[in-house]
């Protein structure tokens, strides 16, 4: 049972190393993650990027680059498109962006020929291991998808139900999020939130649960569940996926997790491509972007096993 | 300096005893937060509802009602409507929602004649006492106004403000949030965060400092603000004042404080009225009343040397 990241890194480690194709290298947070991941046993790495940066980056923080593959190419955007077509070829199992910036990195996922592109739109899964809750939370989408219409809401599920899968959650439970657990037709994100719970009871949306809409409580605390008296609910404090009804409340609710609860942690990954991508972010933590490394590895080997 | 609900109680004693009236206070939940705002001297009551219930609930407590006004009135419409006048004439400083549902409680609080309206919207705002964070955060509106408008936003602002001022703030600090801290004009809530700054500039917003669009991380956390080089905002991360740009995005953020931050604290009331409204929900903590009845008595002060 997973109920955190130090299961998650057991779980890779059993599954075997995988490898990372990291887009322009010469970013010395980003060799820090990949040399920690490399050390734990989580993930190789090939360095596609300008190879005396990174060669001067590596000595600078005292890196032993011997064992890695380097591809040199000084030229961001050029590096990214090989790097992603390591991916895109099979050679490697997932996608890191080094320094090369978000809009290039994203083109190059996007890219038709050497891309990453499945048919479906991308989105952005936050995974988070909460002191005081014995399972992960799958919170989607916090950082990409902007205003999701209710099919980029179906997308975004079938998305991250793989991401559950991969952490050991069979049939994971998604709560569509609102102010509210009942349907006000003023409000669009409970009347789509109540779509998709009828969707999946139809057999439309599949490998989950469907329950919304979901006020928070409701969605993570059974204490509270107990005594809302929401006894006939699918979900009662349980839930798996987070769904947001738009950027603004997953971000915020992202970023108070981030900034409010000690001793929490988290991974970040996009999903809906043909390989796990990891698009970290400055503010990240060290921490974070090995936990993003080790999400992308358990995804990597669930994605693998379904072809 | 206030940093908690601990600082907030003793700035009520040292004003004064103040007075509630609860509307229909057959409620065994509103009755032992009554008892114990008394014990502590944050506020005395007057009961108004079915007085044989109001007995029979507090027998059961083991709650004394000696010292206690109480006004018999089975009918619970029309208890609150002879509470709200209470309020509304002066005899009490503040107004709390008993047994009588919120449709009817917020009928008798918008009531033309013995009503507490003041002319602009109400709105609702939820204090926070956050372990880690050394000043309290004013979150609005994450229970009461669903979708504001630019010129809600500017009425939600002007009410909260004083309550900011009740708890010691002379010149709060407001965070119109979104998912970004950057302007997108694809993305009404950043407009409408520039244009709130834009107009405090201007003198059109006073009482406050307003800087929007802000992500939470650099609204609340200073390091954060730091690391991403945020040196020209006026606010880096010591926002007082959090505003939302919808229901959804607060109300998830302020569960997700209430039921993931260990030892947080919070209090609510609704504000734009003549005097401090109390609308505590079943699913809220007998603290939570407690402190939602303090917050009420200083704001209820504020108000009072407005006048």
């Amino acid at each position: 049972m997973i109920q955190g990241f130090d299961d998650v890194i057991a779980k890779v480690k059993s599954c075997g190393i995988k490898k990372i194709a990291v887009a322009a290298a010469q970013d010395s947070a980003v060799l820090e993650a990949v040399r920690e991941a490399k050390a734990q046993g989580i993930a190789d790495a090939v360095l596609v990027g300008d190879e005396a940066k990174i060669r001067e980056i590596a000595a600078g923080i005292d890196m032993d680059l011997a064992g890695y593959r380097i591809i040199d190419e000084p030229d961001m955007v050029q590096a990214a498109l090989k790097a992603v077509k390591l991916a895109h070829d099979g050679e490697v199992d997932m996608y890191m962006k080094g320094l090369v910036d978000t809009k290039n990195f994203l083109k190059s996922v996007l890219d038709k020929e050497v891309g990453l592109r499945t048919g479906g739109p991308l989105s952005h899964v936050a995974v988070f291991e909460v002191p005081g809750i014995d399972r992960l939370l799958f919170l989607t989408d916090v950082a990409f998808m902007t205003y999701p219409t209710l099919e980029d809401k179906v997308n975004i599920i079938r998305n991250t139900v793989p991401v559950c899968n991969a952490c050991g959650i069979e049939n994971p439970k998604v709560a569509p999020l609102a102010a509210v657990e009942v349907v006000n037709p003023k409000m669009e994100a409970t009347v789509e939130a109540a779509e998709l719970t009828k969707m999946c009871e139809e057999g439309q949306i599949t490998g989950c649960i469907v329950d919304g809409p979901l006020s928070l409580d409701l969605a993570i605390d059974p204490e509270a569940a107990k005594h809302k008296g929401a006894t006939d609910r699918k979900i009662q404090g349980d839930a798996d996926i987070l769904l947001f009804p738009d950027i603004h409340a997953g971000n915020l609710v992202y970023k108070c997790l981030v900034h409010t609860v000690p001793g929490i942690k988290n991974g970040c990954i996009l999903t809906g491509t043909k390989v796990p991508v990891i698009l970290t972010s400055r503010s990240d933590t060290f921490e974070t972007k090995v936990n993003s490394i080790a999400l992308a590895a358990v995804v990597a080997e669930e994605l693998s096993k379904e072809v």
